[in-house]
């Protein structure tokens, strides 16, 4: 098919069979809002007729029937394997009444079936209690992304294509949303995408000029400012600009392929002809009004073409005239000619939508699970750290793992299905050796001194987490694997994100068509405990107290203690389907632990006692119970705990001492609130029901005593734990600032044993004025003392 | 003083001179990464003149020093009111050494003289435990902006001149932060700013290349695009290009003289000829090398103008030669010729910068609170709702408060010193009364539809959270006042934000000079158990768990349940200083519960027994302890809980029931955890010490034990709140699913009743039929049951 500029006579014809589908389209989408019964108008519209509560949003609706059905042509004219990427995505009777007309609702719903009574049915469920959300929510056949929250529909697009050559993703690109900060800087997406290996991403902004009540930023600048805009932002605007429909199809059609035609002469050069240069990806600007086909004026203010159309425009029950102008809206669609005398789309209407698979609502990429193979894994044991007595030093528990995500790139590499992704802190986060066998993918321009940027590449590096994490989205929804390193403090920028991220994958854990997808994996390095460059600003391990807010069916967070644990920890969660798992690691070097084999074991477990580093049964009494618990639960906590034990068993040795360890920190939850909680004997087995539990933890404390607050011996446990202090210091001075430190932790078990008595107090003594000689040190010398690098004081 | 493009003679002894303090700036940046001790180099450097840890930041700090001197040249030289807005704040270095060159920091910080002694200080303080910071922190006099999290230089910088109409923000944005989505939309903040009666932002691009190990995107398009962006975007790009300084000072002269005089002109034409048409603004791309003056290879590889400059580029201690470059380097700027002989900068350098309060260190708007004046206030009594009843029928809370708020623009508009943010919610939030008095403040093109839209206006609304929220700080951090109004669910876009903004408060809380500002408001409205447009992504009442992590000393959280609380509540939040207020109300016609008079005393005292809704001394027994208290957070569980109350009152008349209401949530902690904090004893005389508590909570439920676990009755609340289940549905629905409902909570009060027996399971029955029918009416009607609409069941 040639580039359409002026409709010739056959196109006249062709464009009328499709303005008749954007009519039927917008039929449905109005019916979706208003109709409780009558969903053909076969008698006059009755009040009775209309829902008794309207929610909903018509504003985005009409343009989007528009575009979906012009995508449509463009699939079914060159055989593309496309999906839709709702950015308005509250518009949802947009995309479900498009996937209604094209059939691939009724497969997935087959209650809703494609004559009166299923669109009666559709009508109903829309927005209504017991039904359907009004967004393009998971349960919308066709979609992943919901766009509730605004921002990320650019991201998720470019996730969706990356290692995707054949797919393309239209994705429309709200003018509301435009002006959120995350798609703001996804027009850079751009400078990562691979022509030769990845799909295209051809995004459409609709410019329908408002938000809720507000007109929006770029549809109020100039028109040279806007082309000037994307060509600054490496891309080829296409402008649509009208209202008038017949122009408009013509217009869009044109856009439509043309830009299809320049994404595969692009392709086409890069693939066959190895043509490096950055392509100038087109785009379309579709210029057309808000509510557009709808109420021109309601009570005597305009309504097509302003804000005033972005929910619902009509109130038939309180407002009189409405119901008619309702009715009028309605048959304006002219449903006696879309629509045959069972209620099915007419034949000659639905032919014009693509078949089988190819059917936006029917692609598989939308249903990524569908795709989703297995990674192929290294065996991580063979990654291990040597450990032959604990306490040994480690090199940093990420460089590691660093190795081990290698050699998971390096094995995945043919099958392209595995990505690492990171503000530009990979090499800062302890990863550098992924590097040994790939690359940061990269097609902005290089320089000779530039070090590991390629066009492809495994891992990709933005400096924004919303793009880290939108592309990764994308790619997991579409049925890949990733791993997204984080500085842990900056987590916090994409909270939003993650509570979006989570909640989809709630809902659609439910939904039996929906495969489940690989699980979305933060590896937070660069913690709080070590900010040494940073200080203050960096220290914020508050992101585990947002996750575990969410359902337990999907949220997972591990504290691995030391690098072998890091190591099990990471293959259980790139094996592992449809949650989040949150990883928190350390990446200075620290003493080691576990050998592999107890790493393994105690991962299993993911809590325990380790009794190399008790004496609880020193006097031979078996069964005995320890004189105290010391807890403890992430890197820093685990050394401090442990030094602490070694300065409690060398002070005071017949004191009884426990040291259990927690790596999975669900275990601590009761099971009723999340499937990973120890059962009440379990954890009382492990806590005792009556002794002193000094617990270290990494994060704020007081996220364990709200995970543990309704077990037996909850009144015991003192945590210690981040409490919002911090600069610029030394690793062992952070601990100290936050009392966690190992001098603090043997005075606070000696507070709650009295049985110590003045060996006890005399203990306390001697580490307060060990605390003051460390406060005079660090202040020398700016380091911490030797021997407090070390866990045995 | 024209315009300069060539360099004439005197401009090149000018150019000297002002070069003789950049490297006096290098140098005292230099010696801040890594001199203990010989800090004018009066003796060959050893090894134990270098600090034995060395942490900070070189890559960025000699293109900020070169911005920093040019910007003292250029306030001297046209009387500028200016102040520096640091983007890549982590340069600490050059801030600290340019405010010490000036003066300003050894005012504020007098044992940091401006002598020998001093500079050691100054050199030693630095990255140093017990000493500052490494970025551009509080401690830093003429800082607004810390620049540790990355993105909101910009925003910050527009925030601060908004009724500024004197000052001009040099707001300098990396090149690595231009790629985070905050700092990408808010280039378009110029759309929003009034050239009559607000200030100027003239942002410099410091486009150095690098990022911690990349390349950075905007370095590596093509100029073209560069130039299209910007121009895009709105703004006049001026380019300063090279790394040769002599011709980058003749350069960056003429690029600066270029730029005050455009704002100057665009200035006067909006404010003395009425110019209306929105200016390009100037704005400056400095592409100069990362690490500019560094050492240009280390170890063989490439330091001067690539990423490994970014943080330490030489470690003496470690590596044989980097003694040697780093004397070689220091020496390179010529110290001798810089200071005099006691360690002062020469003084015909010294009187390069401006004097006074025109130094970018003493500039009052810099630390705002020195200029903020108390907001003129409307007695918040004269907005009442009427309550002649408790239960009267409210317009929506929300509603009540907007002729409040529209009163206070009105009544400080002359002071212009007040502002409300949103990101398109005003109206939607039930606020539209504010536009009765003033308008959105919008500098892009109108269309005669528009609404409420002005070049002037109190109201800020761009669809980015993280503009509204950005833009507000640099308001509040520049002595001003405000508010920002969010939907509940999405206030976690600005998670981050406000963490750092707590963080900031946190710390200039302790610092003596720094003045205290106004509180940042949250409004959140919209909430969770009111979304019925838009279902399960528009539902998290999560953000205060993360509020409540940081330092008690600067967070509150109030939950006033009805309009007369919340205008209590916001007339304290306004007044109030340096605390982060997050006030949670709903914006839909809700029952009411007190006359002013008693709000007005329930909210002083932040919790209380509500006696008129209890029937504890029902028997006439005087101090009677109740059988259950019924507690209650939140508007809509204020509601459940009273309808519970009028159900458990009316069926089981013998039962003594207590109710209390929450407004102040920090009233729950103990007084050693927040300041709010009720004393053991009057918490348990609220909750008794042994009677169950029901506790109906907006948010989520752990937070009330996380709250109180250490309560003596702790372990008798129970409480129910948001557990993550919610879609589209009805608002009586939605608490249902919650088990939030009045009739889980009449269930779980006599499940911890036993003395309620027969009678008590007879009601059990009866309400879970009640449930039962609830399901089926909203089915059928997608409406609550009317009954359901009255708390009185």
């Amino acid at each position: 098919m040639n580039q359409i500029h002026t409709p010739t006579p056959k196109d006249q014809s062709a464009f009328k069979d499709l303005d008749a589908y954007w009519r039927a389209a917008n039929y449905v989408s109005v019916g979706q809002i208003f109709l409780w019964d009558n969903p053909l108008l076969r008698r006059p519209l009755a009040l009775a007729d209309v829902k008794p509560m309207l929610l909903g949003h018509w504003g985005t609706t009409p343009g989007q029937n528009f575009i979906y059905v012009h995508l449509n042509r463009v699939i079914k004219a060159y055989d593309l394997d496309m999906i839709y990427v709702s950015g308005p995505g509250h518009g949802g009777p947009a995309v479900v009444g498009n996937t209604y007309l094209e059939g691939s609702y009724s497969e997935v719903y087959p209650e809703i079936s494609r004559d009166e009574s299923g669109l009666r049915k559709l009508f109903r469920q829309f927005s209504f209690p017991g039904g359907i959300p009004s967004h393009a929510s998971p349960e919308c056949p066709g979609s992943i992304h919901e766009g509730g929250e605004l921002g990320y529909s650019l991201s998720h697009s470019f996730g969706a294509v990356f290692d995707n050559p054949e797919l393309i993703v239209a994705c429309v690109v709200g003018d509301g949303e435009a002006e959120t900060g995350p798609l703001a800087t996804a027009w850079h997406s751009n400078k990562f995408l691979d022509p030769a290996t990845d799909g295209a991403v051809l995004p459409i902004l609709h410019l329908n000029g408002y938000k809720i009540a507000n007109p929006t930023v770029l549809a109020r600048i100039t028109h040279e400012e806007l082309e000037q805009f994307f060509r600054g932002c490496g891309w080829t605007p296409i402008f649509v600009e009208g209202h008038e429909p017949v122009q408009m199809h013509a217009l869009m059609a044109a856009a439509l392929d043309q830009a299809v035609q320049e994404i595969r002469r692009f392709q086409c050069q890069a693939r066959e002809h190895g043509q490096m240069e950055r392509p100038r990806w087109p785009m379309i600007v579709l210029n057309s009004p808000k509510g557009w086909t709808g109420p021109k004026e309601v009570d005597g203010e305009p309504n097509e073409g302003n804000f005033r159309s972005h929910q619902v425009p009509l109130h038939p029950a309180e407002h009189a005239g409405h119901l008619k102008l309702l009715e009028d809206w309605l048959l304006s669609y002219r449903p006696d000619e879309l629509f045959d005398e069972h209620g099915g789309l007419r034949p000659e209407l639905a032919a014009l939508a693509p078949s089988g698979l190819r059917r936006m609502g029917a692609n598989p990429h939308a249903n990524g699970g569908q795709l989703l193979r297995d990674l192929k894994m290294p065996d991580y044991r063979e990654y291990a750290a040597q450990v032959p007595a604990p306490g040994v030093p480690g090199v940093g528990d990420t460089r590691v793992l660093g190795p081990f995500l290698r050699d998971v790139a390096r094995l995945n590499d043919a099958e392209r299905n595995f990505r690492i992704l990171g503000p530009d802190e990979t090499v800062s986060n302890g990863l550098a050796a992924v590097f040994e066998t790939t690359n940061r993918q990269w097609n902005a321009a290089t320089a000779p001194d530039d070090k590991w940027l390629a066009p492809q590449g495994r891992v990709m590096e933005m400096l924004s987490e919303h793009q880290c994490e939108g592309w990764l989205e994308g790619y997991l929804l579409t049925g890949r694997h990733g791993l997204f390193n984080c500085y842990e403090a900056f987590i916090h920028i994409v909270d939003s994100m993650f509570n979006q991220h989570a909640k989809w994958l709630n809902v659609s854990a439910d939904l039996p068509w929906r495969r489940k997808i690989a699980s979305l994996n933060y590896l937070l390095a660069s913690h709080v405990w070590r900010q040494d460059h940073n200080g203050f600003t960096h220290q914020d391990p508050g992101f585990i107290d947002l996750v575990v807010n969410k359902s337990a069916e999907v949220v997972r967070v591990y504290l691995p203690p030391d690098a072998n644990c890091l190591l099990s920890v990471m293959d259980h969660c790139l094996r592992s389907r449809h949650y989040v798992n949150v990883v928190i690691a350390g990446k200075h070097p620290a003493p080691q632990w576990l050998t592999m084999d107890a790493a393994v074991a105690h991962c299993a477990a993911g809590i325990g006692i380790w009794e190399w580093a008790s004496n609880e049964s020193a006097d031979g009494e078996a069964g005995a119970e320890p004189d105290v618990v010391m807890a403890c639960c992430g890197d820093v906590p685990t050394l401090e705990t442990l030094a602490a034990v070694s300065i409690l068993r060398e002070a005071l040795p017949d004191l009884r001492v426990r040291v259990v360890n927690v790596v999975d920190l669900m275990k601590l939850q009761p099971p009723s609130e999340h499937p990973h909680g120890l059962s009440d004997e379990g954890f009382d087995a492990l806590f005792t029901r009556d002794k002193p539990v000094i617990f270290a933890f990494h994060a704020y404390p007081w996220l364990i005593h709200r995970l543990t607050y309704r077990r037996t011996n909850h009144k015991n446990i003192h945590v210690r734990g981040y409490k919002e202090e911090g600069t610029i210091t030394t690793p062992f001075d952070m601990t100290v600032l936050n009392d966690l430190d190992r001098f603090h932790l043997v005075m606070d078990a000696i507070d709650r044993l009295p049985q110590t008595g003045a060996e006890g107090a005399n203990l306390k003594v001697r580490l307060a004025a060990k605390l003051e000689e460390h406060k005079r040190h660090i202040r020398t010398y700016g380091q911490d003392m030797p021997e407090i690098r070390n866990w045995r004081w």
